[in-house]
């Protein structure tokens, strides 16, 4: 199926068939997470997006080497008031250490990512820890002469680089549109033109967050992290960048820059972006009040939300559509979603109980059986096509229709083949649980179903069944449960 | 509290009242994993007591920051039979990338410590993100003439430190019998003396991970990231460095020498030592094939083990020994701390169902109300003795007694005064889930308990009990579930 797949390519603005640099190797750099507050559900969708474009490329038999990059370089500022005189005699302790919200916002964005089942990527390089690299990737764009340096800072020089290749590959911006549609510099910018971007800034006293250079105590420009680390470890040329559509100008459109200046080539065969989400039709933003972040969507609690969504919920959520398109959150699309979602998780409890009877004398009814495995291949078919998971859901649910008529024996399993039952079983368990990352997700009700066996248990003492109050204890006994008979009622504890 | 804690400090061999040096900041500093490979038990001991000092630190107020590094700077070397340009010649992504080992066990450290229920440290810096701060560092060392660099690679001159300076401050090593007891230096050796510690090495053309620096592409000396790091996010001086036994000489010592010679200061106050862990009375070691990881202890997939231990089981189990004795592994001992954590949590469950009358009339007994106020107070007493988890468990244990004559009748509640209530459901919430991180485990008993409730749903059916049946069907509607009357008996679902 491998030769089949399609992805649709920022670059070319179209699908192509997907045809990487060194099969069956495949390495795919997105963008991560900016660490300095919690990761929003935009971005969320974005690293679903990735997730599930991984988790098929693996599913495919493509060896994946996955980096998403974590954004720590920060503009964490010391105390305005205060000299660096001043700082410097307080103990080290009692000022702002970036570092430490960094590592908050990064394990708070790791654990969002455990309970999203989000796989972890092969590597997940922080810029903090790669600026001996991106100084050397600045030295390269110097000299090259792509970019220069003034009063400590290096920029990218825009226009220069545009006179010898193309500033708007990705993007399909005009350079001349972009320079009428820019502000005036003023004096006192240090930039020749208001397009030119920092490869190297040199810090402010007040800036907390800084390293030596050639060029001054300071720190990285923002684009040039991810040009730098993709490099390190994928290659100067590798298969798939992604990230949100958000990035693709001016973020991406530099990265192109700044590899072809410093490296000579341009870094990515295929671009690929996901598309935004909404909320109740408009444009998720703090200052509107609907900017929701995950954990509240798990717990409910936010005024635009009914109730709590659980993770594997809000996942199906996202998957019903393309990533390509925008996708809208509302509580009657998470209702619904969450209805569809336990169909899926229905039907994977079942499935995993169908056994293939051992003797089947029954004859194959040939349609029935061709129909199920068109169903498979549907599934294929749709995810080869640019990953279309609301596609693959639809056909999911078609399958799902044959598995029920199965488990009700309103469809006798004999109908079809061994090798179908093999073959639906592989694919709908496949799909769903490596592909999508649907996981069955176990209820939290230890103490409402004990509560329930408590009461059988008191029923059967009162109506002096001993054979079952018998049966009762025996039973919670081997899960490591014992039962008290206390004055006020039954009470239970840990076996010790 | 705060006032009466003391602390075993390696440097001076002895309990000191631990004296903070910026109250009420605290900075500590703990030698953190090599993600090389999987965390072994010794480790995560090490940690565990770190983590109890941690979290004891902070309960009486104290403002930690608390750094925990990962150790990444690995040795890893391609295939010795390829040539450099065979190397070139081959896809960045067919080559191994030492970066996705370090992620892939620096994420299975997480997950160990996550279930293990080790707080997150404040900040957990790697040894690969701080290659520029080891470069300044070493450059300090070069040029207080405490270091030589010989052919591209830089190392520590200990002699002529000790000259100055005492070597073996932490360890008792007496230099001329440390110098006695070493190798002779064979011709081709770059280093003056066998003491002599790398500070920065030069890389062999295979060895994957390096850096440019001053003296050549190579990479740091294991002795340096802590000694850098920890005056990065600590200070140059600070309270607290914790590790392993195994860690005091050389790697403890060689810190101090470092941040002496490059910074002119002893970095730590208190240097804290956690003792061996030893399986059946032998040091653990591979070879002997008694090296015992985390996750097989909480799968009881060993061939020593006789079965699982729960995470919270290993680590009652850890914390029934004071930090600085050896500690020793067997079934028959874990098997005895399956039963004492769970008399622990049977207290959380009763102490946090448990609730003072709101008009006692009684009148307080004296004696009983004083004897809960000391067993109170002993759980101070004994964490502030060098933290001594081994006797705050007694204490606790005393105190549950009280707990359980209370939730039991045999003990009036009202023969305490409400204010002792208080004091006693804090402390032993406190002392166990706050400072020695003690959790109530749930089971995971979903499926047996909910067939104990199906089988209930039967038989009430049978003996046409029609409300039991209904009553049933409701309660587990209302968790989410539904049930289905089959041909082949009752089955069940998630409610859609």
């Amino acid at each position: 199926m491998q030769q089949n797949l399609k992805v649709y390519n920022s670059l070319s603005s179209s699908k192509e068939k997907f045809d990487p640099l060194n099969p069956p190797y495949v390495g795919m750099y997105v963008c991560g997470p900016t660490v300095y507050s919690d990761v929003h559900l935009g971005n969320l969708r974005s690293f679903l997006s990735f997730d599930v474009i991984y988790r098929y490329l693996e599913f495919l038999g493509y060896a994946v080497r996955y980096v998403r990059n974590i954004t720590d370089v920060g503009h964490l500022e010391n105390d305005a008031d205060e000299g660096e005189d001043k700082i410097a005699k307080k103990a080290k302790l009692e000022n702002l250490e970036p570092m430490e919200v960094v590592h908050k916002y990064t394990q708070g964005f790791h654990e969002v990512a455990r309970l999203f089942n989000l796989k972890r990527p092969s590597i997940e390089p922080s810029a903090s820890g790669h600026i001996i690299e991106q100084i050397d990737l600045i030295q390269r764009i110097l000299d090259a002469g792509f970019a220069y340096e003034v009063e400590g800072s290096v920029y990218f020089d825009v226009k220069k680089y545009h006179n010898k290749n193309h500033y708007g590959i990705l993007s399909g911006r005009v350079l001349e549109d972009l320079v009428s549609g820019t502000r005036e510099l003023d004096r006192q910018d240090e930039k020749r033109s208001a397009l030119d971007f920092a490869l190297w800034k040199k810090a402010a006293p007040a800036h907390i967050m800084r390293w030596p250079s050639p060029w001054s105590d300071g720190f990285p420009g923002w684009h040039l992290e991810c040009s730098t680390m993709s490099t390190k470890y994928l290659g100067k040329q590798f298969d798939i960048h992604g990230g949100g559509l958000d990035l693709k100008f001016p973020h991406h459109e530099c990265e192109i820059a700044q590899c072809v200046a410093g490296y000579g080539v341009s870094p990515a065969k295929y671009w690929m972006h996901g598309n935004m989400l909404t909320v109740n039709g408009q444009k998720m933003s703090k200052s509107v009040g609907n900017s929701i972040l995950p954990h509240q969507l798990f717990t409910g609690e936010h005024p635009l939300l009914d109730k709590a969504y659980s993770p594997m919920t809000v996942r199906f959520f996202m998957l019903q559509t393309h990533y390509r398109s925008t996708l809208d959150l509302s509580n009657d699309a998470l209702t619904a979603a969450a209805k569809g979602y336990k169909k899926l998780a229905n039907g994977l409890r079942i499935i995993k109980q169908l056994q293939y009877p051992d003797n089947s004398q029954q004859e194959i009814n040939q349609q029935v059986d061709q129909q199920i495995n068109q169903l498979c291949e549907n599934c294929y078919h749709a995810m080869n096509d640019d990953f279309n998971t609301a596609k693959t859901i639809a056909h999911l649910f078609n399958l799902l229709k044959k598995i029920n008529s199965i488990h009700n024996g309103t469809m006798d399993i004999g109908q079809i083949s061994s090798e179908t039952f093999t073959s639906m079983k592989s694919t709908f368990l496949g799909f769903t649980e490596q592909v999508l990352g649907l996981q069955e997700e176990r209820l939290m009700v230890f103490d409402p179903l004990l509560n329930i066996v408590l009461n059988s248990y008191q029923e059967a003492k009162e109506r002096k069944d001993y054979t079952k109050v018998d049966a009762i204890r025996e039973q919670l006994k081997t899960q490591g449960i014992v039962l008290k008979d206390m004055k006020t009622g039954v009470d239970w504890a840990y076996e010790e």
